[in-house]
């Protein structure tokens, strides 16, 4: 799998080196409460996301679908203090809506999403802790029926608590939006927000197969 | 009062278009609840952060200063359904640390500071709602003692709920930063998070005169 990611687009957070990092499909063994080597998790994931369209209400959408998460060499050996860089570098996920039919989303190729696993400074003295992972997120929501693609500006935050392995598959997220999160229409990008983000709820899923990916890829 | 924006910068929501826009100075009327004529407010402004720096721990600072903010024509003539956009377009405000000495905050000019005033949808039926107020910033936090810059990628996200007129001069706000902020050092922006902030209170102050802000900015 390549990425149309390149250095020079805007990023909310550190860049992962992504030469030499190694595609990590179904079946893996992930070791709870252990630095990993670095690699490229493929996973399945589900959200619902509630969108609020200007005239025409709110609306709820489930989705599914995969992301791929390059992860960073971690900073020490240890657990403990150990610190994990993510880069976003694909995402798809499908979702039908009753109001607006089908919606795609996807990653804008013109911010990098990135994000990170720590340990929360006030448990840095716990023997084993659970880790925090957060991950800034530059969307693509496509929605054929209308003609339209939004785009976010500022970041959608995605976090997990409890983590109790690298990557958190399986855990169950939440999209840290107050109140609204500004949607921009892709073909009227200086233009005011058309449409806001209200909620999100995510599901890290669990590593897939690449004809797994590929076929949601595909559909 | 110039500002140094263009508009190639990236922007974090909607532009608004600085040419003509009156600045406003102390004093100025405000009616409640009422559409104002767009402008540039100068207004004071109090914050109260909290840090976290790996290694150093974490400590609170309290902040005085101004901020400039140009604000768009209201989208409608009615309180009710009427948005208006505001880009932050000017930043100073000055703590003091006992440990680690002054801190100056100000904007980071690569990234426009965006927001908007709205009402919440759910009380679009009201007759006269209060309004929510958002801005997404790009800060600057200098700290010369340390020889060290932090800039943040992600948007501190800054809300004033229950708004009764605009600009919600004199109205308390909260920066919206769930468990941790990254924040960059300006001499290694491609490096790992130099910081955290890991809490914001704020409170837009009232007009200040051209002087008063003139004294604060030459501090």
């Amino acid at each position: 799998m390549t990425t149309a990611f390149n250095g020079s687009q805007f990023a909310y957070g550190p860049r992962v080196d992504l030469q030499n990092l190694q595609d990590l499909y179904a079946p893996q063994s992930v070791e709870p409460f252990t630095p990993p080597p670095p690699g490229i998790d493929n996973l399945g994931i589900t959200s619902t996301d509630t969108f609020f369209v200007p005239g025409k209400g709110e609306f709820t959408v489930n989705f599914k679908g995969y992301v791929r998460v390059a992860r960073s060499k971690p900073t020490t050996d240890q657990w403990v203090d150990s610190e994990v860089y993510t880069n976003l570098i694909e995402m798809c996920m499908r979702g039908l809506s009753s109001e607006v039919g089908p919606i795609i989303v996807t990653l804008n190729p013109e911010v990098l999403s990135t994000g990170m696993l720590r340990t929360p400074h006030k448990d840095l003295q716990c023997e084993q802790p659970d880790k925090a992972c957060r991950m800034a997120v530059a969307a693509k929501f496509e929605i054929p029926k209308l003609g339209l693609t939004l785009i976010n500006k500022e970041p959608i935050e995605l976090t997990i608590d409890n983590v109790k392995a690298i990557p958190p598959a399986g855990a169950p997220g939440e999209g840290r939006i107050y109140e609204i999160l500004p949607l921009f229409d892709r073909d009227n990008m200086e233009g005011p927000p058309a449409a806001y983000l209200t909620s999100l709820h995510f599901a890290m899923g669990t590593y897939i197969t690449e004809a797994q990916l590929d076929n949601i890829a595909a559909e």
